[in-house]
């Protein structure tokens, strides 16, 4: 099956962590936003005139007759159906775990830059953005790298034990995202997680995400996406 | 089996959703961190150093040799089990990809008198959290409020049709609370939404819920959970 990942064609986004999966997959897909017109037809589908069942924001999947929603809920989908997670419920659900712990720590990367909220450009609420981000720093972010580097300690090689999962792929991506936004703080920080940074370094060495990473799908960082570099946040 | 549910003992919070399941499915439930020891014996399963598995924060819930953590994880779990979701896969996760949105939606409502991040007191943000709300009533509730609404309109009377979900229960806590913490601001906002103020009055005349909601086990609304009142941010 052709699937149609949906989402903005200018960022990485929520959307990298599906494109990842998708890419280590070697699924069939169309990023359909960033083809003619494709933006329109996403907003379209979450309009909702066209399905009952619309997604409030993107990224979505369209896979057949299905339209999928919620970037964890995406990654639940595609991890059964290409062996990116555990067949058994249990070994599911935990995996599923760590990705929502990833959704709120990608949650709170992206208001330490719109601590006012996502109606206001950055360039409107800067201090606020210093006091934040400050905050995240220091607490925030080793504590959720904390608790990555404690269950890959206590479940390596990969996050979930022997097997590889979507989960380990969302972990390359928040290194990865960190490093570029936070270069000067990340430097510190990573001393405190080597595990987690030998895993990054693992998924970046699969040849399908090497691939992936090398080719002109995957769209660079930038200052429109969750992971910013403002100099003035990085301390 | 009897479920441990282990959440901070003095609020509603996210553990309210799981509590709310719980009681609909006249689960077997024990409410471990509000009775004598419970709060240590919830740190000490996130400590982790009794399972390899320990959730970042709380809800979590212990079912038999399980520890399932996230508030929408804990749902998916359940919901499955005590006729509170579809059967079919399809179904299934529509249900948890409306929870995610009520995840996204609870993160803002709390960042709405949190702005500057959970480490500080309100009490030194509250400037940011003024133009953050200001926001969040005339942009972000709207958007959500209409997002729950529209999909009522189309896939009535429960949100997912004609089966009872935990979904809706979900529903109910988001109408509850903003009605708590935006007395003033709900009074216009509902009349944008008057399926969704309909579902909440269902599910609240249900007779565990309202058993439930008129004993001592619920909590009542106060300013250290997720929907607190303070009339500076109501407008």
């Amino acid at each position: 099956m052709r699937y149609e990942l949906h989402y903005w064609p200018g960022i990485q986004g929520r959307g990298e962590f599906v494109r990842l999966a998708l890419e280590e997959a070697a699924a069939d897909y169309e990023d359909v936003a960033r083809g003619r017109g494709g933006v329109g037809a996403m907003q379209r589908l979450m309009a909702g005139k066209e399905i009952a069942t619309p997604p409030f924001a993107p990224p979505f999947l369209v896979a057949g007759r299905r339209v999928i929603g919620q970037t964890a809920n995406i990654l639940f989908f595609l991890g059964s159906r290409h062996g990116l997670a555990p067949a058994a419920e249990a070994g599911r659900l935990w995996v599923h775990q760590l990705q929502l712990t990833v959704t709120d720590f990608v949650a709170e990367i992206h208001d330490s830059h719109h601590p006012l909220g996502p109606s206001f450009y950055y360039e409107d609420q800067i201090p606020e953005a210093k006091r934040r981000t400050a905050d995240f720093r220091k607490e925030r972010a080793p504590k959720f790298l904390g608790y990555f580097e404690r269950i890959l300690d206590a479940n390596g090689p990969w996050l979930t034990g022997r097997r590889f999962s979507y989960a380990d792929l969302s972990m390359f991506q928040l290194v990865a995202g960190l490093r570029y936004a936070f270069p000067k703080a990340m430097k510190k920080l990573e001393r405190e997680c080597p595990r987690l940074i030998d895993l990054h370094d693992r998924v970046a060495a699969r040849p399908r995400i090497a691939a992936y990473l090398d080719s002109p799908r995957r769209i660079p960082f930038n200052e429109d996406g969750i992971f910013r570099h403002y100099p003035a946040l990085d301390g």
